[in-house]
């Protein structure tokens, strides 16, 4: 094979094959359909790429990636700034923007992970419980993702707050939510694995 | 969404989701994947994309995409001149070449398709032809896409053989092969469509 194909053509689809959930077979394909495309637009999808963290930096209050500081979010005084949702990454604001969460975000980081070697200190724990110390955020919502890591890591936020308000340095007033578990809308029951659905019947609502 | 990400984030998500098979999600989660990596391996991405076409011309044989003229293939004289294998893409060649095929190639450049108005003169069938004129050629297969498409391409050049085989422009002794139809190896023969496994009854061999 590697004296058959051109080395930019091997390139590319090498490549493509580092990014995840992209196969050998998947990168062959994307690169011989980039063949049929113009000089210009190879251009164009190229600085795509090496221009993506240009400007770019962290959001200091909520650790969003944005280009300005404070970024949008965190700039809006029509938002709720009192409900905050916790989340993991700047990819799950997108997710509870379209679901038109209308609160403050504040971006951990990352997940606790010990098989990744990822403790509570290389997320932005501490920066998150010193927001809640100045007073202005009246509800937590843990929105991690609904996994083993996820959980983990809200559990132990939720002991650090804890912790603050028995130190009385976070105000007892402060509670702490989490996302809704249960069936996903338009799913198929029969399909839903049994802990999913076992969440499902636990966190059942009244019928009206 | 428009307002809260970074516009390069934007930027390279669109251009990813303009890929095929990437859907938004996808490009999404690629796009904050490559915001984890530093903008070294960013600028190798983007020159992996911009320089793509760079140098890259059809062997003037084969048609292949290739760096030469000849290309590497064609001009490896240890190959089987007499055998003549004839695809769609250049792509179709590698996976010839992975299942050891030792003869030549001729890369026609698509498929027959009236719905997406590609005829018989938009493919170099023509240039085909002319090869097979010279007369160094034995056994052209045809290895289309085992498509509807892909069968009334290989239909077409058939016949187109055949006529030149009758006006004596290309010598009678030529055999026209066919990559055979049949169960795909490693799969289940309750999983294989009727057609599928009408061509594998129609196909079947001597078992020794």
């Amino acid at each position: 094979m590697n004296n058959i194909l051109p080395k930019s053509v091997q390139r590319l689809a090498e490549v493509l094959s580092s990014l995840p959930s992209v196969g050998p077979k998947t990168a062959n394909r994307l690169t011989f359909y980039l063949l049929s495309r113009n000089e210009e637009e190879l251009k164009n999808f190229g600085e795509a790429f090496s221009d993506l963290r240009k400007n770019l930096i962290s959001c200091s209050t909520c650790y969003i990636v944005s280009e300005t500081d404070p970024c949008p979010i965190c700039n809006d005084s029509k938002r709720d700034a009192e409900k905050l949702a916790v989340v993991e990454e700047s990819l799950d604001v997108i997710a509870l923007e379209k679901a038109r969460f209308g609160g403050k975000y504040f971006v951990l980081g990352g997940q606790i992970s010990p098989i990744n070697n990822i403790g509570p200190h290389d997320l932005k724990i501490t920066e998150l419980l010193d927001r809640l110390k100045k007073g202005d955020v009246e509800e937590v919502i843990l929105a991690t993702d609904p996994s083993l890591e996820g959980e983990a890591t809200s559990l132990y936020i939720d002991e650090q707050i804890g912790d603050l308000i028995k130190q009385k340095e976070i105000s007892s007033k402060i509670s702490v939510t989490r996302l809704a578990r249960g069936l996903p809308v338009g799913g198929d029951l029969e399909y839903a694995d049994e802990l999913t659905l076992a969440r499902a019947i636990e966190g059942r609502s009244s019928y009206k």
